[in-house]
């Protein structure tokens, strides 16, 4: 019996962190949100995923493999919609073209590997299905543009759309039923604004109490608070943080992201029952970011905080010594994290503010409760590469191997 | 020189913890708040301050002293507001009727100890400045119904105008600019609904962060979410609680509590910079107390918290089982505050909710939090007492003396 092709497209995509945050969904089939949001696309040097999609009529039906585990991918209704999606759009060239093989009538052998811990709490499924989403289009060659995949990765996972461009992207909500108009868009490239930096501080967490999914469903249905932030207050912060990227405006941006922040996790609370993320040792990074910024006479640092403890904290590369000198002062230098891509550059950063400017309270819980820190900055959308996961007779490799 | 006569009016006056919350002022100098409040005016066998009012041309001046500390009354312009208001309407008595003493032009010695330490954080202010508006219109002989005084305490401190009346007591904001109208009226009297208890999980609390008046200013002045809670929000949970007081409805009572509490704290949350008065061992709270109702199979108790860390959570004497006795095996019996009034009767109560079905984290979390409990229920209003702190002569009486 012959050998069976194997094709193959492998991509790596980033993490997006949001500055306007996405919570609460309008069409739950669609991943349709109730507001629009924005987020900066953050370097694949620190935080991303690699997969490799291949077709071949020698394997035996779909499958998905993410950090070397197999994934029941028939009772993933969003993981069967993004293939659906992207298999109809091959169909389509494969009807014009018929010299094309028929890549979409092939069993699909998607393989996936983050550079971090899952149980750091950082949002992997947005890398994830950005990557799912690049890695398979490429496999078949499909000529969409990355807004035109946003449409399929959203249906993914929502914020997934935004880790389809790099730079600074928003998420339009749209107004459509189909969802068609809802999706994302370049509010300005990494060249725009290069100097943006952020330094995550990964809090020791307990295991989630609500999924995201779960908790924007009881937010949109129960939160009283909730309908004003979704028709007033986002859509302004919108327009004031697209044009504090404009305007390269850090103050503007920075305090826009915490009122933003804060404003997302005031309705989780609001929420019936309620809903908490944050906990002490975020709020001592809240209190020693505004600290920081007392401290300095002028705003360098900026939190933000997605459904989870740790605290993303933005600055510019110019304040690298007053923001991260003083958060490995606090933190010491043996912890993880101060090391490889962004720390070598940040190895001779040492003073940063002085401690006794800081609450000594929160100094002590920050040290009880930081794990790790992880070291990045604003980068660029997905990337095809030549590393595969999946071999050339169709054998997945894991990534040390590639 | 002939001795001057001393005359002398005590009362004690309640704490009242608000189950609708004031939190805003639409007019800082009178008091007036953004919106309507309601809260329990809880037992003065737990909880009490204790004031007497005296007057004699043989003081030298007004003076106030305070758990033994003598005050700084000048410097008080909520304190000067209530004792001018009072010798107003001393001498309009005085002025119709010659034969009374003169007391609205003698010097004012006012001594006021509370049963709690000040340190516990508990709203102490309400029930400071109901016993002094009681104690002096008592001294004064003044004709003033409760809901006239209400208008009185309000300008020392907002929430004691809800001190002055026992049972279920509402704050009505009122429309108009002079005040007059922002009263506090009873909803319900203790007999109407006697069995609403409450246990106070004293907290170990650093210093508060922000003031509630500082804090109050901020959330007006900041919150993009706060003018949907004081149009909207509030108002139709002031009616629906009601209705649940007036049909002695718990589970509506403790939904509508539970409710206003988080949305409370989500306006702090959304200030700018944000306010946390909710702590880890706060969120352990609310964890338990949903816990417990899940594990009954009914809403048996409700939290609520001021501007501090403490919980207070209701439930009904029907409920001592459940409430009590699973605290109780969470906390231990040695801790400080089993004993005492209300302990009495709940010392056989040890069996509660299976700790089991609990969250195990937010059980250590309590555990190592709490410092003491409160044992207390609804209670009348202010009383008039014969054990005075200013003797005969005028000499300052330590409550341990009378």
């Amino acid at each position: 019996m012959a050998e069976k092709s194997v094709y193959r497209a492998s991509t790596t995509a980033p993490v997006n962190i949001a500055i306007i945050k996405y919570w609460g969904k309008r069409d739950l089939a669609l991943n349709l949100p109730t507001n629009s949001s924005l987020s900066v696309t953050l370097s694949q040097l620190s935080l991303r995923t690699l997969t490799t999609a291949s077709s071949s009529a020698g394997y035996s039906g779909d499958s998905l493999t993410l950090n070397g585990k197999p994934q029941d991918i028939q009772s993933s209704k969003r993981t069967l919609a993004c293939l659906s999606h992207l298999r109809s759009l091959r169909q389509a060239l494969e009807s014009v073209d018929s010299s094309l093989p028929k890549l979409s009538g092939l069993p699909l052998r998607i393989v996936s590997e983050n550079n971090f811990p899952t149980a750091a709490g950082l949002a992997s499924s947005a890398a994830g299905f950005a990557a799912l989403v690049r890695a398979i289009a490429d496999l078949y060659q499909l000529p969409q543009s990355p807004a035109d995949l946003s449409r399929i990765a959203r249906q993914g996972s929502g914020s997934a759309c935004r880790s389809l461009m790099g730079g600074y992207v928003a998420w339009r909500a749209g107004s459509l039923s189909d969802g068609s108009d809802s999706i994302a868009e370049e509010v300005a490239p990494v060249s725009h604004w290069p100097e943006m930096r952020a330094i995550i501080l990964v809090v020791s967490a307990e295991k989630k109490d609500v999924s995201s999914t779960e908790g924007m469903q009881t937010t949109v249905a129960t939160s009283s608070l909730f309908p004003v932030r979704v028709q007033t207050v986002v859509p302004s912060r919108m327009d004031s943080m697209e044009a504090a990227i404009r305007n390269r405006d850090f103050s503007a941006f920075a305090e826009i992201t915490m009122r933003d922040s804060n404003s997302f996790h005031a309705t989780c609370l609001d929420s019936w029952p309620p809903i908490f993320y944050m906990n002490d040792i975020s709020r001592a990074a809240v209190r020693l970011v505004h600290d920081i910024n007392r401290a300095s006479s002028k705003t360098v640092c900026a939190y933000t905080f997605d459904a989870g403890p740790n605290a993303v904290i933005y600055y510019l590369e110019e304040s690298s010594e007053l923001v991260v000198g003083t958060f490995k002062a606090i933190l010491g230098e043996d912890i993880n994290g101060w090391h490889g891509p962004f720390g070598d550059r940040l190895l001779s950063v040492t003073e940063g503010v002085a401690l006794e400017k800081l609450d000594s309270r929160a100094i002590s819980l920050l040290k009880q409760g930081v794990d790790r820190v992880i070291l990045t900055g604003v980068g660029e959308g997905p990337v095809s590469v030549d590393s595969h996961l999946v071999g050339e007779t169709g054998e997945i490799l894991s990534e040390a191997a590639t």
